[in-house]
């Protein structure tokens, strides 16, 4: 699969470059582009969701949201991601006017981004990496001081994932009541 | 897997059931509900898609399309779609605001309606049939006079689907040259 990169990805990676931590040890995990990613389970899909007030941008994208299946029938069972979890971010431009559509908006044929974030208890500070490729090329591990960490950390509902915003998983972390302590911090304050 | 059904998808329903022709034979095709759809491949996911001008509604919908596996494989193979797909269109509302999310758009838990396109060369008279779920049980077909027929027959991209509006498909039906002459008539129409 071919992935586009149009200069307004690029500024959005440049951007998101700086933000880093810019030091990477010499052992930084590497991982391989998940290339079935399109067989495995769709979880959900955003438009321009943002977590800050008054960011808008002059472009829409969609980011739709794949998991491992392995991954999904434990988390069905249990309510929690099990070792290898792997969850897929692909990032594709929305479009309103095309063929006969006039109204709302579509997914675009080019991938504009894509991210994976990962469990490996193992190999990997914190248990998580994020990891952002731009081809189908092995990337990089994203270093742990970035904001992504932190903000997952303080704010996914369900070990450092955003489960808060997947339809079919959220009733089932709320029945096995795997919430973390600070996404029901976070809900409670918001009463 | 629940079905909520607010006022407004009723409302919805109500409509659309006075649009279609009223008059059902008594050997309608039934289609059982496919309770497992969630597990098949995801096609894509749209906001407020309407091939209408100024039909602007009070909410937002997102709506996912999966298919099944099998029919999956045969499209990625040819850019046809075999005897016995089946196209599940599942619509969830759209929300801004919630826990911390401030722009932009998420789905929300329950699903707001569920419509399958299906494909039976032997017993649908024109070999697709569409079918509206309420809840779980099996649906009798949509008469074939309903204007969805027609709209799908008219300008979906191969073989009476939006195949335009699905970016893995798109591509694929592009280079084996499976697009229908109505839909390459439409297009040349916009240029």
């Amino acid at each position: 699969m071919s992935i586009h990169f149009p200069k307004l990805a690029c500024a959005v990676l440049i951007f998101a470059a700086l933000c880093y931590v810019p030091v990477q040890a010499a052992d930084v995990p590497q991982f391989d582009y998940p290339s079935d990613y399109r067989n495995w389970i769709f979880l959900t899909s955003g438009l321009d969701m943002n977590y800050s007030e008054g960011m808008g941008a002059d472009h829409h994208m969609f980011d739709n949201v794949f998991v491992n299946p392995e991954a999904y029938k434990v988390f069905q069972a249990t309510g929690r991601w099990p070792d290898k979890t792997v969850l897929v971010k692909e990032m594709r431009g929305g479009q309103t006017k095309g063929s006969i559509n006039r109204n709302g908006m579509f997914q675009q044929v080019g991938v504009m981004e894509l991210e994976v974030h990962a469990k490996d208890e193992k190999r990997f500070p914190g248990q998580w990496a994020f990891f952002a490729f731009g081809d189908t090329k092995p990337a990089a591990a994203i270093p742990q001081g970035a904001q992504c960490y932190a903000c997952h950390g303080s704010h996914g509902a369900v070990d450092n994932t955003f489960v808060q915003f997947y339809p079919t998983l959220k009733p089932i972390a709320e029945g096995k009541k795997t919430f973390s302590a600070s996404y029901l911090k976070d809900e409670s304050a918001q009463k």
